[in-house]
This record gives C-alpha cells, structure tokens and sequence, in this order.
C-alpha cells in the first residue's frame, strides 16, 4: 500500500500523462482503475472522490487532485527531481504553452463525451467522429511542429535533452492519435521526440496497454 | 508605448483572461486587436506572431508568450504582488484545478471556430449551437458550484478573499455565457463570485466593452 493512489482509465489520455509523471519522478503508488466505457466514473463511489466525474485523480499528501496539468505542477513543486519543468520563467512559459496547446485545443474536443455527443445530437458516424478528430489533431499539431522546428530551446525532446510537461502531454496525444490512424510522418519533429520518449522506461510505464486495468484493444 | 504588448480580440474569453491578469497586476500595455470574425488571426502578419493563428499573445521581456494560462503564470512569476495564486503548493492545485476545468472542459468546446465546424460539418443551426454550448458550460459549472460550495477555503472569491486565476477564467467564462442567456442563478457561488470580480475597477478594464476594438453588440 503506497501514500499515493491514482484514479485511472488505462486508454484516458491525461491519465496516461499523471502516469508518466508519476513514471518520470520515480514515484510508486496504488492503482485504481474506473472504466469509462461502463459510466463507473459516474457512479457515487467515484463522484465522492471528485464531482466532476472526471479521471484523472490524485490522493496525495491527504488531498485528492484533479485535472492532469494541475496534478503534474503539484508533483513538480512536491518532488523537485527530476524537474519537469525548466528552471527559469521563460522556459517555464515555453514548456507550459506547449503542453496547453494540447491539452487546451486538441484534447477537450476528442475525448469520448464529445465525440458520443457528436454521434447522439448531430448523428455523426465513425467516419464523421474520425474526421473531427483528425481536424482537431492536425490544427494545433502542425502549429505545434513548426514552434518547435523553429526554435533552438528544442532539444531531444521539447525543449532541451530531458522529458517534461510538455513531453508528456505529446506522448498522450501521439497515443491518441494511433487510435485514429492519423499519420505522424507529417510532423518530423514532434516524432522524433514521440520516439525519444517511447525509448524511456518510464513512458512505457505509463502506456495503456500495460495498465492493470487494460484490455486488449 | 509601452514594454508590453498584448494582441487580443475584445470578445475572446481567452484575451480577456490576460487583460483581467494585467489590470490585477496594475501593469499598462499597448494593445493590439485583431478581428477574429473577419480571419486577421490567419493573415500572415499574426501568423508571425502566433504561428498557432490564436490571440492572444503578450510581447514581454524580448519574448511572445501564447497560452492564456501559461502567459498569466509567467505574469504571476514576473510581478508577485499581488499574486495570482496561493503561497502553499495545496492551494496553487487546487486554484489551478479550478482554472483548467474552464480552460480544459468548457472554452475549447465552445469557442467561435468549434461553433462553425458544428455548423459547417453537421448543418447545426443556432439553437443547436447554443445547446451544445449550455451543455458543456453546464456539466463543468455545475461540478463547480458543487466543489466550492463545499470547500472552506473557498470566500470572497474562489479561494480566500482575494481574485485569482480561478476567478479571473470563471470571470471570463461568465461573461461568455450571458450571450447565450445562460441564467447563472443556477449556481448561487459562482454568481456571487462572479458579482465580486465586476465590482472590482480591474475586471471592469478587462471587459469585452471597454476595449478599444470593441463593436456594439
């Protein structure tokens, strides 16, 4: 039994980033896992551990956290190696702009509510659901490719030769984006850190597929 | 002129978020509107400032910073007093938690160019547009009211009595509904937040209104 316990879905995206923080920082915890596709994170037993029905969440330093990026700045601050974050202010803007275009763009707009939204109200069918998807994906990405291909502060991964944040929020999406059979060719940069990072145990670590929870796909 | 230049839109929720962020701060800027309904975001004198093609974006530092949550923390960072957010890293989560569910669940899904692709993709008119955005405003705002209503570090404002990143994203966001004549008396908390941040001089200069590319609505 660990101090930490994480409220997880193998496939969620922003679970798959706490877990690679937690991966990154060394950290063991308790795994919990509440299957999306079945409603659990609806049931009283998971809205009494956050109301807004939502994985992930972090019990933690007797808190409960919720919302990944906020999860992920309080592992920072609570376990400062390896840091996460770069050191001074305007790499800190850099790293924390680049895991928002993600996390503030693309991924609201293609997780599993939205698109079984899509399907009830407008009858979009798979094909539909796929292409909004990929718009989705392919707007900021490819904003995302030529921020990084322009500027010297990248490095191996996103910004210099460690993983952070914002590396972090790219392995979830570029994930995601298998599942939808988007092409990352297109954007060289982002897969090569996309493979910088799957070459690090602790990205495997954080997979899906290797989750208590995960069923084969 | 001055050494700081925010490009914005009067009407963005996002823009409006650093202007509030500013004003707190009581930091003068020049300001740069660029027209979001006629495209000027996507003409290649903004694209050179933002390649994402979103406002808004601060010139500060020798730097240009996009994200409006990232820009506010580098804000916070740069100008402590007042902060923005709490001393203790508990509190900073739980602020920023706040800030994300607005950030991450409710303004991706109900921006300007997800309400046309709705239109353009699946032919939803305007009382299909408006549903769309009181549901996913609802689902998250709901979960808040019921998160601070419950929580004693909750005051004056989001967290303890003085406006912070929570309030000024919850500010922007309340403002965003009254277009679509969402009625906020659902959420008692929010509503009397929300009434705290327009009595206050900085939120009134942070308002879509008193912009200087404002237009009569």
């Amino acid at each position: 039994m660990s101090d930490i316990r994480l409220h997880s879905y193998f496939r969620s995206s922003t679970s798959t980033r706490v877990r690679a923080a937690l991966a990154l920082k060394g950290l063991t915890y308790d795994y919990m896992g509440w299957d999306l596709r079945k409603g659990d994170q609806r049931s009283d037993a998971f809205l009494a551990i956050n109301p807004q029905g939502l994985v992930p969440a972090l019990e933690i330093d007797g808190l409960v956290l919720n919302q990944s990026i906020p999860i992920i700045e309080y592992l920072d601050e609570r376990f400062p190696e390896p840091p996460l974050l770069p050191q001074d202010a305007a790499g800190r803007a850099r790293v924390r702009a680049l895991a928002a275009m993600i996390a503030c763009e693309i991924h609201p707009l293609n997780n599993l509510r939205v698109l079984r939204y899509l399907g009830r109200a407008f009858g979009a069918d798979a094909d539909a659901q796929a292409a909004w998807f990929a718009h989705w994906a392919q707007t900021t990405l490819s904003a995302m490719e030529q921020i990084l291909a322009g500027d010297g502060r990248t490095g191996d991964f996103c910004h210099g030769n460690q993983p952070g944040l914002a590396d972090i929020c790219l392995y979830a999406q570029m994930l995601n984006n298998r599942r939808f059979d988007i092409d990352s060719a297109q954007w060289p940069t982002l897969a090569r850190i996309f493979a910088a990072c799957n070459a690090l145990p602790a990205f495997a670590q954080a997979a899906p597929e290797t989750q208590p929870d995960a069923v084969p796909a």
